[in-house]
């Protein structure tokens, strides 16, 4: 069926046993793609029905449907005009595993991060109202992501403005964990209620046509009240926001999903679906583990096993120094915003279930719930992805830094990142983190050196940062710690006389190899472990780069604020003349997806690039 | 009264009449200090019964209570030890107008910006609960700081894991402005019910006691499903995320307060108390006009007038600018965070009021919309203060930045801001944009160059932001705009030969000043406007700079990453050796409060101070 289909245009020639079978197709194709590239799976098997169903009701050129965070959107690029260019999926120069604009007008908003959807859909409406146009308006988000405060912001706000839109809620219980939250707990109820289809009555209606006499009325009244209290309050939580309630409905069933869709369109009001669906449909191994299988590597399909030669990461090593920190130290808690699994905390959460808080995707409250603690003498450990913890940024500034409280934040997936392209990319939390008063930052050189930091962080007293790249550690040299972690202290690697080389985190393994590459041509380097970002060792790197000709900066960030930018101040503060700079940076733009390793030659931040351009600045002196 | 009361213990010997007898002297007291100092006057009117109830009912030194945004805690501060002291409340070195841990215990946690304080609150409980210690947790919030999603999604997570804590829910029907959203209108269906008094019952429960008969039975069936869904849905919406909710009670009647307060204490579970005040309260000027009362400056006790000498703000000219912009051009619309009066719209959305929005104290949700708007040809926009603006760093980087959307950002409040202190001060804005690509930012230096930038960002084609200050313009030389404002490049104002002076905003008139009294002592310098710190216009700035002995930037922001460290990129990308740099700028720590004069003297950032630092470096060599 999917190869008789050219465009989404074609659906409208599809009946219901036709579009079950290309549901079917689109399936099939999707995990064989992603078992070949890695993508998000589960999420994109648990909405191949929603996708063909809202693409059969509405107009993707003319309608304008926001895929909140767009990670579950293959369906929607095999539909329009990407069935073979599906194939390159997430890879360098191929299609992109969340909306983009550039592919395809369809595509109508970029997403990445959580929660935006509904603000940017309501926006949309609102410009359509001005412009007087006629177009839907739709925002498709998970229940996960409606804990964000940004989408609870926007359902505040659509609701009281009665703006025409709709809100369709994907719901498969899921963020990428288990969904916790007041307001999940509330959809969880309405899940039991009995499914929407096109023939089923209002149930209220009926109890009420029933006559009664004497005790039996009062009997009824209580079971009316009851009634009332499951049928129409949770259902009321919504219609109190502004929204007409339509749902539950089965986010599988592609008959009711368009029934449902086709009487939204009439409503000239805020409309909110409910839609079940299942994470990982259709793929027995997804079912199961639709978490192991929310975002995956290349996978056997057979057996659902990962294929990906699987080394220790970052975040396992700090998970696992976290719990062997939590044994001696009962005050230590650990906090994620919906990233148990992916930040490393699972034994932590199993081990110690009273000191384990997952907020849901929430980093704002999660850092201020952190401060709290903080206050009150625990030792929080917040570990987050970098790119998220944007959100979060006016937190860590104004309940964290401002009065110094000793919270641990681990910065995971910083740096290049890879595959998910530019939302995912952690090149700017050294730049946004370094500007903030208070902020202790550092970056480890191996997993070794992330066991120091996060041993050293909890002694320390103020706020504190560790960050720390996606996967595990480029294994060059092994290089051991010469020296225990020291507030503001570099560690000297080696020394040189005619280059010093400044390195942080994952690059300082790599400098040691440039180190030596330059040595067999008699090149000689000094080579700092910059440790801190902030506060930074003066002393130490004016001492080396005093006595140079040639500095050179290697850091796995973006080129405006990071480790250069701090080098650049002790060189002007110093007035340091005829000393060249030569900064390994990525520069200031979005990075596109592709393997690390494909970006880091692309960028010039490969070993051999940079060897090669520290030869090059050389020998023009 | 307020003489007798030494400290908030004294309060358990007042009897009823000898409390409300405090409440009178107390607001009297604020009403006659921030006469004199300025202040958030309206919201501690409000307040005073509220807090002498919670104080007599809960032990502040045990206790913790959190106030969000913390500006209506002045009857807190006169009860607790700052009696005397708040006769110098917003002064340097005297009382914040926030709670400040270092003025006493008792203010248990720091805030100043919006919506943070059931997060603090719940990491609190949290804390107590795993010390197996026994204190009461509460966070005091406005309905205008529950549109903020940081609160909700506290809010969301305290009531999913049925924490013992209590939410006082301070409804006042405002923030600043009057309240919006759909949690709000569900509020004010809430109010319009009974208020709670102590010997008022269930309804539900009498209701249920009636015996009926036939079609009587049919006609209260009907009944009771109107009574419920009336008076218990509403209710039941925070009942439904997990919280027990009292009230509505009045939020002046203390003994109500007492009753439900210790009503509260009794309940293992969330409390949400709905309590309704009046902004404003007890002084008619300020009942009348809440929102001129919010935040004002000295003003005449007898006529409610406003002292200060009224200059032309910069927000009025943006709104005004804009007003007319919009007249021809009706793409304009207009977004504001609850901030529409001090932002200077509020003309505007008088005049367009289909293209102005008030969404409510929800930051992220303002740009997530503009972004949504602007990629529907819409030109969005968004006046916000540098401090808040904050809270939107991720949705500048993922919504606008990323796809290059052209949405207009007015940072307002940038730079010092003066005596609401460390919370308010915009420092942080330039250093946390300048990192973001594709960014354009630009401050002008005068009030006709805000004209011309914004004239000029309607023109732009992807982001754009103007920072600019509180208040007016510093006007020394009235200087005109030379030429039009052109992307990118900066405005050479004056040209000298041995000292090359970089002044980025309100900061260029003083410059022009420093040139003038520098000149008096022949030294001659460069005066460059530099307009936009990115794109910066390296060219004009590099053959400046390389023919001075010696490069002053000048700039109201932090050192880290603003005007200074763009002028060191350019010195050390073009290798400029034997070139001084003296920056003026905010060192990397948060401002305390004073006037803006006086904290600009203290940081050596006024005129004098300016200019004998630049002799004195002159004069070294």
């Amino acid at each position: 069926m999917l190869e008789k289909i050219k465009d989404v245009k074609d659906l409208k020639d599809l009946n219901l046993v036709e579009k079950n079978e290309l549901a079917q197709d689109i399936r099939k194709y999707i995990i064989e793609v992603v078992s070949k590239n890695g993508g998000h799976l589960a999420s994109n098997l648990g909405t191949v029905e929603l996708t063909i169903a809202l693409e059969s009701v509405f107009d993707v050129n003319k309608d304008k449907i926001i895929w909140d965070v767009g990670h579950q959107t293959y369906t929607h690029k095999i539909l329009n005009g990407r069935k073979s260019g599906f194939k390159s999926i997430r890879k360098l120069n191929g299609i992109s595993g969340f909306p983009k604009t550039k592919e395809s007008p369809t595509d109508c908003f970029e997403t990445g991060h959580s929660s935006t959807s509904i603000s940017v859909a309501s926006g949309m409406a609102r410009a359509r109202d001005i412009a007087k146009e006629d177009y839907s308006v739709i925002s498709v988000i998970g229940d996960g992501a409606l804990t964000g405060g940004m989408a609870l912001e926007a359902l505040d706000d659509v609701g009281y403005n009665k703006l025409k839109m709709t809100v369709i809620l994907n719901d498969n219980q899921m963020s990428i964990s288990k969904s916790v939250g007041g307001l999940n707990m509330m959809l969880s109820r309405l899940r039991t209620r009995k499914l929407y289809t096109k023939s089923n009555n209002s149930v209220k209606r009926i109890i009420l046509r029933v006559p009664v006499v004497g005790q039996k009325a009062v009997r009824l009244v209580q079971k009316v009240k009851r009634s009332i209290k499951q049928l129409i309050i949770p259902k009321m939580f919504f219609e109190e926001l502004g929204y007409t309630y339509l749902g539950p409905v089965d986010g599988h069933n592609i008959k009711e999903l368009e029934n449902i869709f086709t009487l939204s369109k009439k409503i000239e009001m805020p409309v909110l679906i409910h839609v079940i669906t299942k994470k990982g449909r259709g793929y027995s191994f997804a079912e199961e583990n639709p978490d192991k299988f929310h975002a995956i590597g290349k996978f056997n399909i057979e057996t659902g096993e990962e294929l990906a030669n699987k080394s220790i990461t970052y975040s396992e090593v700090m998970g696992d120094t976290l719990v062997k920190l939590a044994k001696s130290n009962k005050k230590i808690v650990a906090i994620t915003a919906s990233m148990k699994d992916g930040t490393g905390l699972t034994e932590f959460a199993k081990k110690y279930p009273d000191r384990f808080f997952d907020v849901g995707i929430a980093e704002q409250h999660a850092i201020g719930m952190a401060a709290g603690m903080a206050k009150m003498k625990l030792i929080p450990v917040v570990p987050i992805y970098s790119s998220f913890c944007q959100r979060a940024f006016d937190q860590i500034v104004h309940d964290i830094a401002l009065t110094k409280l000793h919270v641990i934040i681990c910065i995971d997936r910083a740096g290049i990142t890879g595959n998910d392209g530019e939302t995912h990319q952690g090149l700017l939390d050294m730049s946004y983190l370094r500007l903030i008063p208070n902020i202790c930052i550092m970056a480890p050189k191996n997993l070794e050196e992330l066991k120091d930091m996060l041993r050293f962080a909890v002694t320390c007293k103020g706020p504190v940062v560790i960050r720390y790249p996606k996967g595990g550690e480029e294994k060059i040299f092994n290089l051991e710690s010469k020296k225990h972690i020291e507030l503001g202290k570099a560690e000297i690697l080696k020394l040189g006389k005619d280059v010093s080389i400044l390195a942080i985190g994952k690059m300082v393994e790599r400098a040691m190899y440039v180190a030596k590459k330059l040595k067999e041509k008699s090149i000689e380097a000094d080579v700092i472990n910059v440790r801190f970002l902030k506060p930074i060792d003066e002393k130490t790197i004016y001492t080396s780069i005093k006595k140079s000709k040639l500095i050179v900066t290697i850091e796995d960030g973006t080129i405006i604020n990071g480790l250069s930018s701090a080098v650049k101040e002790i060189m002007i503060k110093n007035n340091l003349d005829k000393i060249r700079l030569l900064s390994f940076a990525y520069p200031d733009e979005f990075i596109k997806q592709g393997s690390i390793e494909e970006l880091e030659k692309l960028y010039g931040m490969d070993k051999e690039s940079i060897i090669q351009k520290i030869e090059k600045e050389i020998s023009k002196k």
